[in-house]
């Protein structure tokens, strides 16, 4: 493969053309109307337009991101994370085009991406799942008696699922009819498929997943654990390897899991096995993504090894580089996924200009981003601006350089999660691992922020009042510097 | 230790402070008038004006320094590298001061700042030296017996010298008399002290250097070495770890050298072992840095450890944290210093205004800098803008990584390094490791760079006329693309 089309945008079309240019591949853009000025398109070699902002016109449409191979002589297509990266008919599609879709194959997506056949497929190695039904239920008084016999409270679960939808907790058996029927509705109407699945509701869930690598010459291998349980909305925004509560048994344990999962689909490429851990350290598996995850750098960074680099040599052909007992965790990695959103009004998506934006830099950081200053951030895709990396030679240290990242990280104009990020990391349920995936419901209120602010503000007036009456060279400048750096602060956190 | 002072300037006061913010310890900047609005001044928790631009009335003003931490109430000086840094009397009056110098003692300051008396420290430990007198030599009949004994070419160099002055490279007897006399003025009009000595002359030199740490519980432990051959005006400019020639066992060899060196003169902080290895891989001891070097951030990759932080654990009476057995090599690390200078013309510095500055992200990219866009490169100091640093699990990734990140380094009103940095990354005696100290002499020609422009030019041409001619919507934002990075890249090199 000397030319690869990035089928993707943003900050990860640029992580893939990064690793692609360092291995001395061509790499082909792809972009709607609303990108013609993104940092992706200036980044390829070559880029070419596929229709207008609407996904379904241009990233999500496979016929013209395969015309756009022909075009330009691209043999390959790497599709990021989102859009078609887990479509098997796509995969399908590009492999009758004669191209090499750098993910695993439809079979693999397919088996995968739907809840029940993935359960199935893991059952056959005795992978450890949470107690519920092990096939989709229309029948309410049949869904009522397994409920029972599971014990409450009970999840009922979408099997076409994600992002929480078609999703209900039931605590007792006399809300049960009311809550299954209408989960099958918002199932019906999110999914076009109505069949769920209940399952025992685990109260204070960790999201614990394993980074998993497939060659074609059946070597898999995994690349330890990923701990995802800052959610908002459902949806990871904090992640960090390792997690703080596994045994190295533990990890061990799920991590021949997660190898044993990849084999139950013969899965080539790079893959994430994903579970669901209770307060026991018990681990169920949940479900399997195939492809890169956002939250990959955390991954990167402990172990050396570049995922994007793996996933095109495996694509290639070639054998993992690496064998199992090679690999070893070295220092502490988290990430904090910079959002245009609102932490203070539910996360919501804040689009707008980016006035400033300079990244944090010295050691330890990475920036993984799409995006430079005066650049505005499109209404029509995820509102992520950056990823911000932080690396430690353990959690302490890596906790320390987010924390200095994130007061060094400029933006202005969009409101961002940074403020958000920085509550996290001094936030003592953070700091000692004590937390769970309801960790924002149970300690996030917009009134942190607020808070902070107003301590800043009054420190910046009773400085800048100071600085009007004293009028002395040389403290001068460091108040300045210093109500500048308040405003500065209180501007990211607002 | 709360609240430390930073008596330096640049990236390295940024370097520094970043880690000290980690540590959660308050810091307070100093600054010239040249410096009013620099990033460090801005950067810190307090700043104070010590002077005018010229260093001897600011940075290098012992008085104003300590005066400065009086006002703060700062207990600790970081001094960087540079400026005050070597300077014994200066760590004197810290002392006396009742503040804590963080560095080592005025003692050890004293014996390395002196190449006889580190010789002689050193000797007491059968380090190899480089063949040559052990005493300076006034006399130039003596001093020629002794060069035929040590036999030739030999070299002369001043006993208090630095940056080449004061050196000279005798092939014969017949021209010996001459320079000899040249050599004494020399070092007498630039440092002040005429004496001289003289070894053989290493011809395809090396620079080998060993990091050291030693604390005041008498521990001493290296952390690896770091290959510096390639300079420009007999300074560095690009430098990795490891070092492609070095061996295990020479490694262990070299490391325990330094460590010897270091314990010669009880060392406490963080010290450079300086080596000149022939191209039989013979080394021998050059000299030894009595502080943080420029470079430091490529053993940090490849160690994990925090330079800086050492640095102050050590001054708070700590123990190093770890032990020299808990070390080992992790990768492969490049640092190339980006300076405001231009390699067409002598590499001399251009100074002027960044007027775009963006610098690069993604994985196995470091970048210690101390300036944002819109800001002056002052004439008074040392010219560097940043310090480049890849990282990559081997030499090659890390080349790889290294030009991509010199791709993505946007800077533009100013002269760089950075198209030089191509050239070396790309050249055959580099890629291979078959170099010495005369890379730049041997095949460095500003055609080299010329040559680049021509041929970008030519293409930007070619592909401007067929966008006028074609005017084709989906591959004119291509071309566009492509001809403003051309265009971008072109300005980068001239």
């Amino acid at each position: 493969m000397q030319k690869i089309l990035i089928a993707n945008r943003g900050e990860i079309a640029l992580r893939v053309m990064r690793s692609a240019r360092e291995m001395g591949i061509k790499t082909v853009a792809v972009y709607s109307d609303a990108d013609r000025n993104a940092l992706h398109v200036r980044y390829a070699d070559e880029a070419i337009y596929i229709g207008a902002a609407p996904s379904s016109q241009s990233y999500l449409n496979g016929e013209k991101i395969i015309a756009a191979c022909r075009q330009t002589g691209a043999e390959g297509i790497h599709p990021g994370y989102g859009f078609l990266s887990e479509n098997a008919a796509f995969a399908r599609l590009v492999k009758a085009a004669g191209l090499v879709l750098i993910g695993p194959s439809p079979e693999a997506m397919e088996v995968m991406g739907n809840k029940l056949s993935a359960k199935a497929a893991a059952l056959k190695y005795n992978i450890p799942m949470v107690p519920g039904t092990e096939e989709a239920i229309t029948d309410v008084a049949e869904a009522k008696k397994r409920a029972v016999e599971v014990g409450f409270p009970i999840l009922i679960k979408a099997a076409a699922g994600g992002g929480g939808k078609g999703m209900r907790i039931v605590d007792s058996p006399a809300e049960f009819e009311e809550q299954m029927q209408l989960a099958v509705s918002e199932a019906t109407s999110a999914f076009g498929d109505g069949s769920v699945f209940i399952e025992r509701y685990v109260s204070s869930p960790r999201h614990i997943e394993i980074q998993v690598l497939g060659d074609t010459h059946g070597n898999i291998v995994h690349l330890f654990e990923r701990d995802c349980s800052v959610q908002r909305r459902h949806q990871k925004v904090i992640e960090e390897a390792p997690s703080k509560v596994l045994t190295p048994q533990l990890r061990e344990q799920m991590g021949k899991c997660a190898v044993d999962v990849a084999r139950s689909v013969n899965y080539t490429g790079a893959g994430t096995v994903e579970f669901i851990m209770d307060d026991e350290l018990n681990f169920y598996f949940l479900e399997m993504n195939t492809r890169l995850q956002v939250e990959h750098p955390v991954t990167e960074l402990i172990t050396g090894i570049d995922l994007v680099k793996e996933q095109i040599r495996i694509a290639r052909g070639e054998a993992i580089s690496f064998k199992q007992s090679d690999l070893q965790i070295r220092g502490h990695a988290i990430e904090l996924r910079v959002y245009a959103e609102d932490p203070a009004n539910n996360f919501l998506p804040d689009i707008g200009t980016l006035q400033t934006y300079i990244t944090p830099r010295g050691a330890g950081v990475r920036v993984d981003d799409g995006f430079e200053q005066g650049m505005e951030i499109p209404i029509y895709y995820d509102p992520m601006i950056a990823k911000l990396i932080a690396y430690g030679e353990n959690r302490t240290e890596a906790i320390e350089r987010m924390l200095r990242a994130i007061d060094e990280y400029q933006i202005t104009g969009i409101t961002t999660t940074l403020g958000f990020g920085r509550f996290v990391m001094q936030h003592e349920a953070f700091t000692s691992g004590n937390f769970d995936t309801h960790f924002v419901k149970k300690y996030f209120t917009p009134d942190v922020l607020n808070s902070d602010n107003k301590e800043e503000a009054a420190i910046a007036a009773i400085i800048m009042e100071q600085l009007l009456s004293e009028k002395k060279a040389n403290t001068v400048a460091t108040q300045t510097t210093e109500v500048s750096n308040w405003v500065k602060n209180r501007s990211r956190l607002q």
